[in-house]
């Protein structure tokens, strides 16, 4: 089955291209452009490099949540399209989950966050033992300090936009985190597709109009400054 | 530094582009397509997928062998063409060792292959303990059942091309073999942009005339069978 799953939850973005377990391409870029911008040309260029048209998928996969608001929508409304124009099967993939696919060792844990803002993350814990991954808790959005509580002396793994902050702030009172590897370190579609693989044989695929973002809470919204109203 | 890296010297083909340590784009291609029609169009919609164009470039860098002959030459004249046009400086990687960079844990033995037909595989050893990578011999050319010798019932994680067909062939004999995970399997530009950086910061660039690839044998060309001559 060739799917063609994309990643847009944080800063990066990425789209790959695999049929069953291969993967046939893959493009990643993080360089703060807007994915509305990027995510499409990288897709059809991605595409074209190895002689593959839209014709030749046959379902869409993203990360649909949770994640930046305008990052998920985008996302989802591109996946949205092309399942609705070729009339072929979509779904959303847990971004902290498709994170943790490409973490691999025996007996790890593994500690998936992003970047939530107000002092939180999204945040979600697996266990990795060899090929089997487990998820120990739902998806959720939690203070710092309370999961800075819960990881108290485990080791743990981070992975994700929000690894970075999450090592900086934790590590005076959880001494045993490490920070994945650079490059495995941020979400990628290749998480996607992996995940989207064993859903769409399991029949959970949907049709464009039922695919939708999981945002986990309502968005942050500051609340404007009070200004001098001059008459 | 901005460092343009290509990746082209087994069937996958990739480009990455990374400032220091930073990934900024990544393509990745297997989908069996020649390399002189898909490095250059790689590269030519990453850098326009984040803005960059080849004047933005500090350095070339290229795994410049051991590897499928045609494929080395077109990734180093790539690369020689764009140092030359560019007057910027270029590195060629040792392709084996560059395939180890993705390889991430503690204490593991890394075995890189390559296949290099003829019943021989293009082979090193690496160690790996944390952020340490310890190379343990030279690239070289060495025959399937001698390294089955050499690797007895040590622990072994195979990556690169030569690794299915390694573990295939080996495992009966050496029974403490794994395969590297699919994702992390093939060569990948980034890891030849990691050692790039070393070898830049470290006085390694050359110019583009001094840039060659490292073959470690010469090509491997069947006789001709024998015809008759109708007069």
């Amino acid at each position: 089955m060739r799917i063609l799953s994309f990643e847009s939850s944080a800063v990066s973005a990425s789209v790959c291209l695999t049929d069953d377990e291969k993967i046939i391409a893959q493009s990643y870029q993080n360089c703060g452009l807007t994915h509305s911008r990027t995510l499409l040309p990288m897709a059809e260029s991605l595409l074209a490099g190895c002689d593959h048209s839209i014709d030749d998928i046959d379902a869409f996969a993203i990360a649909a949540g949770p994640g930046s608001f305008t990052g998920l929508r985008i996302g989802v409304a591109t996946v949205k399209g092309l399942a609705f124009a070729t009339n072929k099967p979509c779904i959303g993939i847990s971004t902290l989950e498709s994170m943790a696919q490409t973490i691999y060792g025996d007996n790890l844990n593994i500690c998936c966050v992003m970047d939530a803002r107000a002092g939180q993350v999204y945040q979600a814990f697996f266990k990795r033992d060899g090929q089997t991954l487990i998820r120990l808790c739902e998806d959720r959005a939690i203070k710092l300090d309370e999961l800075a509580g819960e990881i108290g002396e485990t080791s743990q793994i981070l992975v994700g936009d929000g690894a970075n902050l999450c090592y900086t702030k934790l590590i005076p009172i959880c001494p045993n985190l490490k920070l994945a590897p650079e490059y495995l370190r941020y979400p990628s579609a290749y998480g996607v597709a992996k995940l989207a693989l064993i859903g769409l044989n399991n029949g959970k695929g949907v049709c464009a109009d039922e695919l939708d973002a999981f945002y986990l809470r309502p968005p942050y919204i500051a609340q404007p400054k009070k200004t001098k109203i001059i008459v």
